[in-house]
Protein backbone atom coordinates (compact mmCIF):
# COMPACT_ATOMS: atom_id res chain seq x y z
CA UNK A 1 0.00 0.00 0.00
CA UNK A 2 1.69 3.56 -0.70
CA UNK A 3 1.19 5.97 1.63
CA UNK A 4 -1.39 8.09 0.87
CA UNK A 5 -3.49 4.81 0.58
CA UNK A 6 -1.79 3.80 4.00
CA UNK A 7 -3.71 7.32 5.40
CA UNK A 8 -6.85 7.26 3.87
CA UNK A 9 -7.40 3.99 4.87
CA UNK A 10 -6.50 5.04 8.55
CA UNK A 11 -9.13 7.64 8.23
CA UNK A 12 -11.91 5.77 6.18
CA UNK A 13 -15.80 5.63 7.13
CA UNK A 14 -18.67 5.72 5.37
CA UNK A 15 -18.75 9.14 4.38
CA UNK A 16 -14.76 9.51 3.03
CA UNK A 17 -12.91 8.08 0.37
CA UNK A 18 -14.29 9.77 -2.70
CA UNK A 19 -13.93 13.50 -4.41
CA UNK A 20 -16.18 15.30 -1.89
CA UNK A 21 -17.88 13.59 0.99
CA UNK A 22 -21.94 14.41 1.09
CA UNK A 23 -23.83 15.35 4.38
CA UNK A 24 -27.24 15.74 3.27
CA UNK A 25 -28.06 18.02 0.26
CA UNK A 26 -24.11 19.25 0.57
CA UNK A 27 -21.19 18.03 -0.38
CA UNK A 28 -17.65 19.30 0.71
CA UNK A 29 -14.17 18.71 -1.37
CA UNK A 30 -10.58 19.54 -0.20
CA UNK A 31 -7.96 19.65 -2.09
CA UNK A 32 -4.13 20.54 -1.90
CA UNK A 33 -2.19 22.53 -4.82
CA UNK A 34 1.09 22.96 -3.62
CA UNK A 35 4.35 24.39 -5.26
CA UNK A 36 6.75 22.54 -6.47
CA UNK A 37 4.04 19.04 -5.60
CA UNK A 38 1.41 19.78 -8.15
CA UNK A 39 3.20 23.35 -10.00
CA UNK A 40 6.43 25.01 -10.58
CA UNK A 41 6.59 28.65 -10.33
CA UNK A 42 8.21 28.82 -14.02
CA UNK A 43 5.63 26.99 -15.47
CA UNK A 44 2.69 28.68 -14.62
CA UNK A 45 1.96 32.64 -14.06
CA UNK A 46 0.15 33.52 -10.53
CA UNK A 47 -3.33 33.81 -12.08
CA UNK A 48 -2.96 30.37 -14.06
CA UNK A 49 -1.51 28.71 -10.50
CA UNK A 50 -5.16 30.42 -8.48
CA UNK A 51 -7.26 29.22 -12.05
CA UNK A 52 -5.80 26.02 -11.94
CA UNK A 53 -6.22 25.43 -8.02
CA UNK A 54 -9.64 26.26 -8.03
CA UNK A 55 -10.77 23.95 -11.15
CA UNK A 56 -8.94 20.97 -9.65
CA UNK A 57 -10.79 21.50 -6.43
CA UNK A 58 -14.38 22.85 -8.44
CA UNK A 59 -13.65 19.16 -10.40
CA UNK A 60 -14.38 17.09 -7.63
CA UNK A 61 -18.05 18.58 -6.77
CA UNK A 62 -18.98 18.30 -10.31
CA UNK A 63 -18.19 14.72 -10.78
CA UNK A 64 -19.95 14.15 -7.15
CA UNK A 65 -22.94 15.34 -9.04
CA UNK A 66 -22.84 18.92 -7.36
CA UNK A 67 -23.18 22.55 -8.00
CA UNK A 68 -20.13 25.00 -6.34
CA UNK A 69 -21.76 27.68 -4.15
CA UNK A 70 -18.96 28.65 -1.76
CA UNK A 71 -15.02 28.37 -1.50
CA UNK A 72 -13.07 28.69 1.63
CA UNK A 73 -9.28 29.76 0.43
CA UNK A 74 -5.89 28.81 2.78
CA UNK A 75 -3.13 30.83 0.93
CA UNK A 76 0.19 29.98 2.53
CA UNK A 77 2.35 32.89 0.47
CA UNK A 78 6.14 33.93 0.48
CA UNK A 79 6.59 37.00 1.85
CA UNK A 80 8.25 38.76 -0.91
CA UNK A 81 4.90 38.27 -2.96
CA UNK A 82 4.13 42.12 -3.76
CA UNK A 83 0.68 43.60 -3.92
CA UNK A 84 0.89 43.31 -7.51
CA UNK A 85 1.43 39.89 -8.16
CA UNK A 86 -0.96 38.94 -4.87
CA UNK A 87 -3.48 41.07 -7.39
CA UNK A 88 -3.09 38.88 -9.63
CA UNK A 89 -3.31 35.72 -7.96
CA UNK A 90 -6.07 37.18 -6.27
CA UNK A 91 -7.77 37.42 -10.65
CA UNK A 92 -7.15 33.92 -11.28
CA UNK A 93 -9.44 33.36 -7.77
CA UNK A 94 -11.68 36.06 -8.74
CA UNK A 95 -12.34 35.02 -12.35
CA UNK A 96 -12.79 31.27 -11.64
CA UNK A 97 -15.59 31.85 -8.61
CA UNK A 98 -17.70 34.10 -10.78
CA UNK A 99 -17.02 31.46 -14.00
CA UNK A 100 -19.06 28.72 -12.00
CA UNK A 101 -20.88 31.16 -9.56
CA UNK A 102 -18.88 30.72 -6.15
CA UNK A 103 -18.44 33.03 -3.35
CA UNK A 104 -15.93 33.01 -1.85
CA UNK A 105 -16.51 32.81 1.82
CA UNK A 106 -13.46 32.66 3.85
CA UNK A 107 -9.94 30.78 4.82
CA UNK A 108 -6.65 31.77 6.01
CA UNK A 109 -3.58 33.21 4.90
CA UNK A 110 0.15 33.39 6.44
CA UNK A 111 3.63 33.68 5.04
CA UNK A 112 5.42 30.32 3.61
CA UNK A 113 8.72 29.91 2.04
CA UNK A 114 6.63 28.88 -0.85
CA UNK A 115 2.43 29.38 -2.68
CA UNK A 116 0.83 26.33 -0.82
CA UNK A 117 -2.68 26.40 -1.84
CA UNK A 118 -5.82 24.67 0.30
CA UNK A 119 -9.41 25.08 -1.05
CA UNK A 120 -12.73 23.87 0.01
CA UNK A 121 -15.60 23.86 -2.26
CA UNK A 122 -19.28 23.79 -0.23
CA UNK A 123 -21.15 22.58 -3.02
CA UNK A 124 -24.98 21.18 -3.26
CA UNK A 125 -25.91 18.17 -4.65
CA UNK A 126 -27.66 18.11 -7.80
CA UNK A 127 -30.60 15.62 -7.73
CA UNK A 128 -28.49 12.68 -6.44
CA UNK A 129 -24.82 12.33 -5.68
CA UNK A 130 -22.88 10.21 -7.97
CA UNK A 131 -20.02 7.93 -6.12
CA UNK A 132 -17.25 6.18 -6.74
CA UNK A 133 -19.21 3.07 -5.20
CA UNK A 134 -21.89 1.80 -7.59
CA UNK A 135 -20.09 -0.34 -10.04
CA UNK A 136 -21.65 -4.06 -11.47
CA UNK A 137 -19.74 -6.43 -12.95
CA UNK A 138 -20.88 -5.82 -16.26
CA UNK A 139 -21.36 -2.34 -16.48
CA UNK A 140 -19.48 -0.48 -18.83
CA UNK A 141 -16.51 1.67 -18.12
CA UNK A 142 -15.64 4.81 -20.08
CA UNK A 143 -14.18 7.89 -20.04
CA UNK A 144 -14.55 11.41 -21.27
CA UNK A 145 -12.09 13.23 -24.09
CA UNK A 146 -8.77 12.59 -24.88
CA UNK A 147 -5.94 11.25 -22.57
CA UNK A 148 -2.35 11.72 -22.43
CA UNK A 149 -2.04 15.79 -22.32
CA UNK A 150 -1.39 15.90 -19.02
CA UNK A 151 1.30 13.73 -19.73
CA UNK A 152 2.53 15.55 -22.86
CA UNK A 153 2.33 18.91 -20.87
CA UNK A 154 4.32 18.05 -17.73
CA UNK A 155 7.17 16.15 -20.42
CA UNK A 156 7.22 19.43 -22.37
CA UNK A 157 7.84 21.76 -19.42
CA UNK A 158 10.12 19.05 -17.52
CA UNK A 159 12.25 19.55 -21.05
CA UNK A 160 12.30 23.47 -20.99
CA UNK A 161 9.50 23.74 -23.35
CA UNK A 162 6.29 26.47 -23.39
CA UNK A 163 2.87 25.00 -23.38
CA UNK A 164 -0.05 27.37 -24.72
CA UNK A 165 -2.58 28.77 -22.56
CA UNK A 166 -5.22 26.55 -22.83
CA UNK A 167 -3.34 23.41 -23.55
CA UNK A 168 -4.93 20.84 -20.13
CA UNK A 169 -2.06 21.18 -17.88
CA UNK A 170 -2.05 24.56 -17.38
CA UNK A 171 -5.96 24.57 -17.36
CA UNK A 172 -7.97 21.83 -17.03
CA UNK A 173 -11.06 21.69 -19.08
CA UNK A 174 -14.01 20.52 -17.12
CA UNK A 175 -17.75 19.44 -18.04
CA UNK A 176 -20.04 20.69 -15.30
CA UNK A 177 -23.07 20.76 -17.91
CA UNK A 178 -22.58 17.48 -19.45
CA UNK A 179 -21.79 15.49 -16.07
CA UNK A 180 -25.11 17.08 -14.98
CA UNK A 181 -27.27 16.09 -17.28
CA UNK A 182 -25.11 12.81 -17.57
CA UNK A 183 -25.39 11.79 -14.36
CA UNK A 184 -28.67 9.99 -13.42
CA UNK A 185 -27.62 7.28 -16.22
CA UNK A 186 -24.52 6.32 -14.75
CA UNK A 187 -23.11 3.86 -11.96
CA UNK A 188 -20.43 6.07 -10.60
CA UNK A 189 -18.06 8.71 -11.29
CA UNK A 190 -14.64 9.87 -10.42
CA UNK A 191 -12.53 12.49 -12.14
CA UNK A 192 -8.93 11.33 -13.35
CA UNK A 193 -6.00 13.23 -11.73
CA UNK A 194 -3.60 10.79 -11.03
CA UNK A 195 -3.81 8.99 -14.55
CA UNK A 196 -6.35 6.42 -15.97
CA UNK A 197 -5.17 3.12 -14.98
CA UNK A 198 -4.27 4.58 -11.11
CA UNK A 199 -7.32 6.04 -10.43
CA UNK A 200 -9.57 2.84 -12.69
CA UNK A 201 -7.38 0.41 -10.01
CA UNK A 202 -9.12 2.79 -6.90
CA UNK A 203 -12.51 2.36 -8.98
CA UNK A 204 -12.32 -1.42 -9.68
CA UNK A 205 -10.87 -1.74 -5.71
CA UNK A 206 -13.51 -0.33 -3.95
CA UNK A 207 -16.47 -1.95 -6.18
CA UNK A 208 -14.34 -5.23 -5.52
CA UNK A 209 -14.96 -5.70 -9.32
CA UNK A 210 -12.17 -7.32 -12.07
CA UNK A 211 -12.03 -5.74 -15.85
CA UNK A 212 -12.33 -7.09 -19.15
CA UNK A 213 -10.46 -4.77 -21.60
CA UNK A 214 -12.10 -3.87 -25.21
CA UNK A 215 -8.80 -2.76 -26.31
CA UNK A 216 -5.34 -2.18 -25.01
CA UNK A 217 -4.86 1.32 -24.33
CA UNK A 218 -1.55 2.78 -24.69
CA UNK A 219 0.91 3.71 -22.14
CA UNK A 220 0.11 7.50 -22.68
CA UNK A 221 -3.69 7.56 -22.04
CA UNK A 222 -3.14 4.86 -19.12
CA UNK A 223 -0.56 7.01 -17.15
CA UNK A 224 -1.39 10.92 -17.76
CA UNK A 225 -2.43 12.51 -14.54
CA UNK A 226 -3.92 15.86 -14.02
CA UNK A 227 -6.53 15.22 -16.79
CA UNK A 228 -9.54 16.22 -15.06
CA UNK A 229 -11.52 14.07 -17.73
CA UNK A 230 -14.18 12.01 -16.18
CA UNK A 231 -14.49 8.12 -15.43
CA UNK A 232 -17.59 6.48 -15.14
CA UNK A 233 -19.30 3.87 -15.76
CA UNK A 234 -22.54 2.49 -17.09
CA UNK A 235 -25.34 -0.27 -17.41
CA UNK A 236 -25.28 -1.40 -21.10
CA UNK A 237 -29.14 -0.12 -21.29
CA UNK A 238 -28.54 3.69 -20.96
CA UNK A 239 -25.85 3.53 -23.29
CA UNK A 240 -28.50 5.57 -26.28
CA UNK A 241 -29.41 8.11 -23.21
CA UNK A 242 -25.62 8.49 -22.69
CA UNK A 243 -24.41 8.91 -26.65
CA UNK A 244 -27.27 11.31 -26.89
CA UNK A 245 -26.37 13.72 -24.46
CA UNK A 246 -22.17 13.33 -25.50
CA UNK A 247 -23.70 14.60 -28.63
CA UNK A 248 -25.43 17.12 -27.25
CA UNK A 249 -22.81 18.60 -25.22
CA UNK A 250 -20.06 17.59 -28.08
CA UNK A 251 -18.47 15.22 -25.51
CA UNK A 252 -16.35 12.56 -27.05
CA UNK A 253 -17.08 9.12 -25.03
CA UNK A 254 -14.19 6.37 -24.86
CA UNK A 255 -15.91 3.22 -23.85
CA UNK A 256 -13.12 0.77 -23.67
CA UNK A 257 -13.84 -2.05 -20.95
CA UNK A 258 -16.49 -3.77 -18.68
CA UNK A 259 -16.43 -4.38 -15.09
CA UNK A 260 -16.22 -8.53 -14.63
CA UNK A 261 -16.25 -10.31 -11.30
CA UNK A 262 -12.99 -10.30 -10.15
CA UNK A 263 -9.91 -8.10 -8.89
CA UNK A 264 -7.67 -5.54 -10.59
CA UNK A 265 -3.69 -4.83 -9.11
CA UNK A 266 -2.46 -1.72 -10.19
CA UNK A 267 0.77 -1.91 -11.66
CA UNK A 268 2.15 1.04 -13.51
CA UNK A 269 4.03 3.93 -12.67
CA UNK A 270 1.94 6.94 -10.89
CA UNK A 271 1.99 10.71 -11.49
CA UNK A 272 4.71 12.28 -9.77
CA UNK A 273 7.44 15.03 -10.77
CA UNK B 1 -1.94 47.48 6.09
CA UNK B 2 0.04 44.38 6.51
CA UNK B 3 0.16 41.59 4.05
CA UNK B 4 -2.45 39.57 5.35
CA UNK B 5 -4.94 42.30 5.54
CA UNK B 6 -4.13 43.16 2.05
CA UNK B 7 -5.47 39.60 1.34
CA UNK B 8 -8.27 39.38 3.20
CA UNK B 9 -9.44 43.23 2.09
CA UNK B 10 -9.15 41.97 -1.67
CA UNK B 11 -11.40 38.85 -0.74
CA UNK B 12 -13.92 41.00 1.83
CA UNK B 13 -17.55 40.08 1.31
CA UNK B 14 -20.09 40.37 4.03
CA UNK B 15 -19.44 36.69 4.38
CA UNK B 16 -15.66 36.35 5.68
CA UNK B 17 -13.84 38.69 8.05
CA UNK B 18 -14.71 36.72 10.80
CA UNK B 19 -13.26 33.06 12.18
CA UNK B 20 -15.90 30.99 10.43
CA UNK B 21 -18.85 31.65 7.21
CA UNK B 22 -21.93 31.10 8.32
CA UNK B 23 -24.53 30.31 5.62
CA UNK B 24 -27.55 29.38 6.84
CA UNK B 25 -27.66 27.22 9.68
CA UNK B 26 -23.82 26.10 9.08
CA UNK B 27 -20.16 27.32 9.98
CA UNK B 28 -17.70 27.01 7.65
CA UNK B 29 -13.87 27.92 9.07
CA UNK B 30 -10.42 26.79 7.82
CA UNK B 31 -6.66 27.99 9.01
CA UNK B 32 -4.08 26.24 8.41
CA UNK B 33 -1.13 25.05 10.70
CA UNK B 34 2.07 24.79 8.93
CA UNK B 35 5.82 23.52 10.25
CA UNK B 36 8.47 26.60 10.59
CA UNK B 37 5.18 28.80 10.59
CA UNK B 38 3.01 27.59 13.37
CA UNK B 39 5.27 25.18 14.94
CA UNK B 40 8.63 23.16 14.89
CA UNK B 41 9.19 19.83 14.70
CA UNK B 42 11.42 19.96 17.84
CA UNK B 43 8.64 21.48 20.08
CA UNK B 44 5.84 19.01 19.32
CA UNK B 45 5.61 15.31 18.98
CA UNK B 46 3.35 14.39 16.61
CA UNK B 47 0.33 14.00 18.00
CA UNK B 48 0.47 17.13 19.24
CA UNK B 49 0.70 18.63 16.28
CA UNK B 50 -2.46 17.02 15.46
CA UNK B 51 -4.07 17.99 18.35
CA UNK B 52 -3.13 21.64 18.45
CA UNK B 53 -4.06 21.48 14.55
CA UNK B 54 -7.83 20.10 15.08
CA UNK B 55 -7.85 22.56 18.58
CA UNK B 56 -6.79 26.05 16.64
CA UNK B 57 -10.10 24.83 14.13
CA UNK B 58 -12.01 24.01 16.20
CA UNK B 59 -11.81 27.35 18.28
CA UNK B 60 -13.04 29.12 15.77
CA UNK B 61 -16.07 27.14 15.37
CA UNK B 62 -17.17 27.77 19.19
CA UNK B 63 -16.61 31.37 19.38
CA UNK B 64 -19.32 32.00 16.23
CA UNK B 65 -21.28 30.07 18.36
CA UNK B 66 -21.56 26.83 16.26
CA UNK B 67 -20.88 23.04 17.53
CA UNK B 68 -18.18 21.34 15.16
CA UNK B 69 -19.90 18.30 13.30
CA UNK B 70 -17.43 17.00 10.54
CA UNK B 71 -13.78 17.99 9.72
CA UNK B 72 -11.85 17.72 5.99
CA UNK B 73 -8.16 16.97 6.58
CA UNK B 74 -5.34 18.49 4.08
CA UNK B 75 -2.14 16.76 5.01
CA UNK B 76 1.24 17.83 3.32
CA UNK B 77 3.27 15.11 5.02
CA UNK B 78 6.86 14.31 4.30
CA UNK B 79 7.80 11.22 2.81
CA UNK B 80 10.01 10.37 5.20
CA UNK B 81 7.69 9.98 7.76
CA UNK B 82 7.22 6.09 8.47
CA UNK B 83 3.57 4.52 8.92
CA UNK B 84 4.27 4.61 12.49
CA UNK B 85 4.95 8.32 12.84
CA UNK B 86 1.57 8.79 10.67
CA UNK B 87 -0.49 6.56 13.17
CA UNK B 88 0.78 8.46 15.64
CA UNK B 89 -0.15 11.69 13.98
CA UNK B 90 -3.56 10.22 13.32
CA UNK B 91 -3.77 9.64 16.74
CA UNK B 92 -4.32 13.33 17.49
CA UNK B 93 -6.51 13.91 14.86
CA UNK B 94 -9.08 10.88 15.61
CA UNK B 95 -8.38 11.54 19.64
CA UNK B 96 -9.69 15.13 19.52
CA UNK B 97 -12.58 14.99 16.62
CA UNK B 98 -14.01 12.54 18.76
CA UNK B 99 -13.21 14.18 21.90
CA UNK B 100 -15.54 17.20 20.51
CA UNK B 101 -17.76 14.78 18.54
CA UNK B 102 -16.63 15.54 14.71
CA UNK B 103 -16.77 13.00 11.76
CA UNK B 104 -13.38 13.20 9.76
CA UNK B 105 -15.13 13.14 6.48
CA UNK B 106 -12.46 13.29 3.82
CA UNK B 107 -9.35 15.71 2.54
CA UNK B 108 -6.69 15.61 0.65
CA UNK B 109 -3.37 13.56 1.47
CA UNK B 110 0.28 15.05 -0.78
CA UNK B 111 3.89 14.79 -0.28
CA UNK B 112 5.70 17.47 0.79
CA UNK B 113 9.06 18.71 2.19
CA UNK B 114 7.46 19.20 5.40
CA UNK B 115 4.28 19.14 7.50
CA UNK B 116 1.42 21.33 6.52
CA UNK B 117 -2.03 21.22 7.47
CA UNK B 118 -4.84 22.15 6.58
CA UNK B 119 -8.34 22.08 8.57
CA UNK B 120 -12.03 22.54 7.58
CA UNK B 121 -14.30 22.55 10.60
CA UNK B 122 -17.87 22.45 8.86
CA UNK B 123 -20.60 23.42 11.98
CA UNK B 124 -24.07 23.32 12.94
CA UNK B 125 -24.90 27.52 14.49
CA UNK B 126 -25.99 26.50 17.78
CA UNK B 127 -28.78 29.25 18.33
CA UNK B 128 -27.55 32.93 16.70
CA UNK B 129 -23.83 33.34 15.21
CA UNK B 130 -21.98 35.45 17.73
CA UNK B 131 -19.99 37.71 15.39
CA UNK B 132 -16.73 39.90 15.64
CA UNK B 133 -19.23 42.73 14.21
CA UNK B 134 -21.62 43.78 16.78
CA UNK B 135 -19.71 46.15 19.00
CA UNK B 136 -21.06 49.71 19.60
CA UNK B 137 -19.61 52.18 21.57
CA UNK B 138 -20.62 51.92 25.67
CA UNK B 139 -19.87 47.51 25.50
CA UNK B 140 -17.84 46.13 27.76
CA UNK B 141 -14.69 45.10 26.51
CA UNK B 142 -13.38 41.65 28.62
CA UNK B 143 -11.19 37.98 27.66
CA UNK B 144 -10.74 34.45 29.14
CA UNK B 145 -8.61 33.46 31.30
CA UNK B 146 -4.98 34.86 31.62
CA UNK B 147 -2.96 35.44 28.67
CA UNK B 148 0.64 35.71 28.26
CA UNK B 149 1.17 31.89 28.29
CA UNK B 150 1.36 31.48 24.59
CA UNK B 151 4.18 34.25 24.56
CA UNK B 152 6.05 32.83 27.55
CA UNK B 153 5.70 29.39 25.91
CA UNK B 154 7.27 30.37 22.75
CA UNK B 155 10.23 32.07 24.56
CA UNK B 156 10.70 29.26 26.72
CA UNK B 157 10.79 26.85 23.26
CA UNK B 158 13.17 29.26 21.65
CA UNK B 159 15.04 29.61 24.09
CA UNK B 160 16.23 25.69 24.17
CA UNK B 161 13.47 24.97 27.15
CA UNK B 162 10.55 22.38 27.64
CA UNK B 163 6.64 23.32 28.04
CA UNK B 164 4.84 21.00 29.91
CA UNK B 165 2.32 18.38 28.01
CA UNK B 166 -0.73 20.55 29.02
CA UNK B 167 0.92 24.32 28.30
CA UNK B 168 -1.70 26.09 26.52
CA UNK B 169 1.39 26.66 23.42
CA UNK B 170 1.30 23.11 23.30
CA UNK B 171 -2.37 22.47 23.73
CA UNK B 172 -4.48 25.71 23.99
CA UNK B 173 -7.44 25.35 26.21
CA UNK B 174 -10.86 25.75 24.30
CA UNK B 175 -14.11 26.19 26.63
CA UNK B 176 -17.27 25.10 24.12
CA UNK B 177 -19.91 25.06 27.31
CA UNK B 178 -18.93 28.00 28.78
CA UNK B 179 -19.04 29.84 25.24
CA UNK B 180 -22.31 28.03 24.63
CA UNK B 181 -24.38 29.46 27.24
CA UNK B 182 -22.46 33.01 27.06
CA UNK B 183 -23.44 33.66 23.35
CA UNK B 184 -27.18 34.93 23.80
CA UNK B 185 -25.63 37.79 26.34
CA UNK B 186 -22.68 39.48 24.15
CA UNK B 187 -22.36 41.34 21.12
CA UNK B 188 -19.42 40.38 19.42
CA UNK B 189 -16.32 37.47 20.06
CA UNK B 190 -13.57 36.08 18.41
CA UNK B 191 -10.33 33.85 19.91
CA UNK B 192 -7.13 35.17 20.71
CA UNK B 193 -4.24 33.86 18.00
CA UNK B 194 -2.44 36.77 16.92
CA UNK B 195 -2.37 38.75 20.64
CA UNK B 196 -4.87 40.61 22.20
CA UNK B 197 -3.50 43.94 20.74
CA UNK B 198 -3.67 42.67 17.43
CA UNK B 199 -7.03 40.85 17.43
CA UNK B 200 -8.71 43.56 19.70
CA UNK B 201 -7.44 46.04 17.11
CA UNK B 202 -9.48 44.31 14.08
CA UNK B 203 -12.45 44.18 16.59
CA UNK B 204 -12.47 48.11 17.11
CA UNK B 205 -11.77 48.34 13.29
CA UNK B 206 -14.52 46.16 12.19
CA UNK B 207 -16.85 48.03 14.16
CA UNK B 208 -15.45 51.62 14.08
CA UNK B 209 -14.89 52.10 17.39
CA UNK B 210 -12.73 53.90 19.67
CA UNK B 211 -11.58 52.40 23.30
CA UNK B 212 -11.11 53.44 27.37
CA UNK B 213 -9.30 51.16 28.80
CA UNK B 214 -9.91 50.53 32.66
CA UNK B 215 -6.02 49.80 33.61
CA UNK B 216 -3.03 49.66 31.81
CA UNK B 217 -2.25 45.99 30.26
CA UNK B 218 1.32 44.46 30.32
CA UNK B 219 2.94 43.77 26.79
CA UNK B 220 3.10 40.12 27.77
CA UNK B 221 -0.81 40.38 28.12
CA UNK B 222 -1.22 42.68 25.14
CA UNK B 223 1.24 40.86 22.91
CA UNK B 224 0.84 37.03 23.33
CA UNK B 225 -0.10 34.97 20.28
CA UNK B 226 -1.39 31.52 19.90
CA UNK B 227 -4.19 32.05 23.77
CA UNK B 228 -7.01 31.08 22.44
CA UNK B 229 -8.99 32.91 25.12
CA UNK B 230 -11.63 34.44 24.20
CA UNK B 231 -12.38 38.25 23.29
CA UNK B 232 -16.03 39.41 23.58
CA UNK B 233 -18.13 42.22 24.41
CA UNK B 234 -21.40 43.10 26.05
CA UNK B 235 -23.90 45.70 27.30
CA UNK B 236 -23.71 46.46 30.76
CA UNK B 237 -26.51 45.46 31.70
CA UNK B 238 -26.20 41.70 31.12
CA UNK B 239 -23.02 41.92 33.22
CA UNK B 240 -24.90 40.02 36.46
CA UNK B 241 -26.00 36.90 33.92
CA UNK B 242 -22.25 36.82 32.44
CA UNK B 243 -20.69 37.05 35.46
CA UNK B 244 -23.18 33.62 37.29
CA UNK B 245 -22.09 31.79 33.99
CA UNK B 246 -18.37 32.38 34.34
CA UNK B 247 -18.60 31.70 38.04
CA UNK B 248 -20.85 28.62 37.34
CA UNK B 249 -18.00 26.73 34.29
CA UNK B 250 -15.11 28.53 36.30
CA UNK B 251 -13.82 30.93 33.80
CA UNK B 252 -11.97 34.02 35.58
CA UNK B 253 -13.41 36.67 33.15
CA UNK B 254 -11.13 40.17 32.68
CA UNK B 255 -13.28 43.31 31.79
CA UNK B 256 -10.58 45.45 31.23
CA UNK B 257 -11.91 48.14 28.25
CA UNK B 258 -15.24 50.43 26.78
CA UNK B 259 -15.95 50.68 23.72
CA UNK B 260 -16.09 54.04 22.94
CA UNK B 261 -16.99 56.42 19.81
CA UNK B 262 -13.63 56.89 17.91
CA UNK B 263 -10.22 54.87 16.35
CA UNK B 264 -7.79 52.65 17.54
CA UNK B 265 -4.31 52.14 15.94
CA UNK B 266 -2.79 48.91 16.58
CA UNK B 267 1.12 50.03 17.40
CA UNK B 268 2.69 46.99 19.18
CA UNK B 269 4.70 43.98 17.61
CA UNK B 270 3.12 41.19 15.75
CA UNK B 271 2.75 37.30 16.82
CA UNK B 272 5.15 35.93 14.97
CA UNK B 273 8.40 33.52 15.39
Amino acid sequence: MNKEDFIIQAFLNKKNGDDGAIVGKWCFSKDLFFENIHFKREWFDLEQIATKAMLVNISDAIVMNAKPKYALLGLALPKNLSEDEIVILQKGFLKTASQFDIEIIGGDTISNDKIDISITIISKLNGKAVFRKGLKPGHLLAYTGDLGGGLEGLNTLQNGGILSLDHVFIKPRLRPDFFYELAPYISCAMDISDGLSKDLSRLLKQNKCGISWFESLSDNILYSGEEYEILFAFDEKEYENIANIAKKHQVKINVFAKAVKGKYEFSGKEHHF
